[in-house]
């Protein structure tokens, strides 16, 4: 067990792959490996890449890894951990389509881990799943962790958040020119690409985010989401791409915000599972059938919630007492 | 405290107001009230109506409660409460512009009762307050309640659940034919009412409508969602509406799903309240600042967050143990 830590500490792929299998189908043993995980003093920047479909997300994933994995002209090559996310398939892991073509298309790079996490049904598993996954690459010293999202809804939203910077991806002529911005998405975007610039409409794609940017996010502090034009299936942009993200992070650092979201992101996760575990535990206390027995006497009137809602509250206390 | 409980079921307005902004406000005070509640042996039919703004909701509200109060050719009058839910407001209930208008509209009827309830911030809030408003309205003796939201976002769609029929409102030439139908609406949607049908393109909203419908909804369960047009400013359609909502609520019970729904809404309802109780059992036992306290350790990558849980959760063991 603390060898599988170890082995993940020590850069192991395999052991890696286990454990975020064992994190995906919520295996309590990843808890404890993850609690045995070493901690770095520093830790990955997280970026989150969320579009439409057909925004070509999972080309500009790669064409960006590629060039995090070269280095920019300001920045040394990183390792690269990616986690694409799908908050609305219930497809597992590590063997889908899309992934057996990226893997062909970055294999043999050490540098980087590819993994896919699909829904279990409920969004708060996800959005915990990829919160320790996202520690369990920063454990295995991968520098740069992206997570990728399909679509762009309030699921997506939540998981975006737990990323450092967020690129939020367009493309021209989907329709309206505006069409795939869906309310509350510009608000997280930290960085726009406008990708498929060589398709008609991007200029204008670009001018109308521009403009709903200024209106969006006037008065902001300090950062000015830039927008990027790019090409991500012949690698136009990506430099700029890469730029942009490297900026926004210096910012981050700079203004204290690096420091600040880690922490409104601990609390919101720690909080989430401290909620969680205190619900098993109730349950583990009063008994499985407890609540569905209240449930059947609050839904056929035996009862109002609020006294349903005391005596389960009071059972535990007594199991507990019981107990001691 | 009982005193009000019992004013509330003898049908006193400022009594039931006053429960009802007790609730809005998260008053502890409202739990022992509806606690102290009776319990009729049938209960009221909820009715929740949404649909993007501009579809003309509370015209149709209104014109509907005017039918249902006049009663229609098969049903006989009916006591109707209205909670106007805005997930996206902070303003609070009872005084806005639209429900003065509307008093005024309905003004003088005992059998009518309305109230705004806005967010506090947080949905769960807001959800649960409506579940509590909906019982307080129901052991209050209204027949009928509607649970009245504004737009057809996720929020809506999670209040919307607390009803047993849902009338989903569209209009024709709101751009396009569909736009206003946002993904998971549809599949909500009870009745389906194409409103302000006097306006061009309302044949071709209803048969894309129904298409869509047609589509969706294949292999359903012994109900077929209706398209009613109605122009609810003339009270055109209302009869035929309010007919719809009463075949549904037949439909519901003759096939079960009466007491399935508000099995599931009981369920629901009780292990949100219960999740809810348990953190706050635990934040008062642990003290207000453990949480924060861990979040920093995380935070500052002092310990890791399965440590921190592991170590909040022994707090309150102890806490228990010092105190017993």
């Amino acid at each position: 067990m603390t060898n599988l830590a170890e082995r993940v500490a020590a850069g192991d792929r395999r052991a890696l792959g286990r454990l975020l299998s064992q994190i995906e189908r919520e295996d309590p043993e990843a808890q404890k490996i993850l609690a045995g995980l070493n901690i770095r003093p520093d830790r990955a920047l997280v970026i989150g890449i969320t579009g439409a479909s057909g925004t070509g997300k999972s080309t500009l994933v790669n064409a960006l890894t590629r060039v995090l994995r070269k280095g920019t002209t300001d920045e040394p090559p990183q390792t690269v951990g990616i986690l694409a996310v799908d908050p609305s398939s219930p497809f597992s892991g590590g063997a889908i389509l899309g992934d057996r073509i990226r893997m062909r298309d970055l294999a043999g790079d050490d540098g980087v881990f590819i993994r896919s996490m699909a829904s279990r049904g409920h969004l708060g598993g996800l959005s915990r799943a990829t919160d320790c996954a996202v520690r369990a690459l920063d454990a295995a010293g991968f520098e740069i962790i992206i997570i990728e999202t399909v679509g762009a809804g309030q699921d997506e939203v939540e998981i975006a958040r737990q990323a450092d910077t967020v690129i939020v991806l367009e493309t021209p002529g989907l329709g309206d020119d505006i069409q795939a911005i869906k309310a509350g998405i510009l608000e997280i975007a930290d960085v726009l690409a406008v990708n498929k610039a060589d398709l008609p409409g991007a200029e204008a794609a670009a001018a109308s985010l521009e403009a709903m940017l200024n209106l969006e996010k006037k008065g902001e502090d300090g950062w000015r989401t830039p927008i990027v034009s790019t090409v991500a299936a012949t690698g136009e942009g990506m430099q700029a791409l890469a730029a942009a993200v490297f900026r926004h992070r210096d910012y981050l650092k700079r203004s204290g915000e690096w420091a600040r979201r880690e922490q409104e992101r601990a609390g919101r996760n720690l909080e989430e599972r401290l909620r969680e575990r205190l619900f098993d535990r109730w349950k583990a206390s009063a008994g499985e059938n407890a609540l569905a027995d209240a449930v059947r006497k609050v839904a056929s009137r035996e009862c109002s919630m609020e006294e349903a809602l005391e005596r389960l509250l009071l059972k535990e206390d007594a199991a507990a007492k019981s107990k001691g």
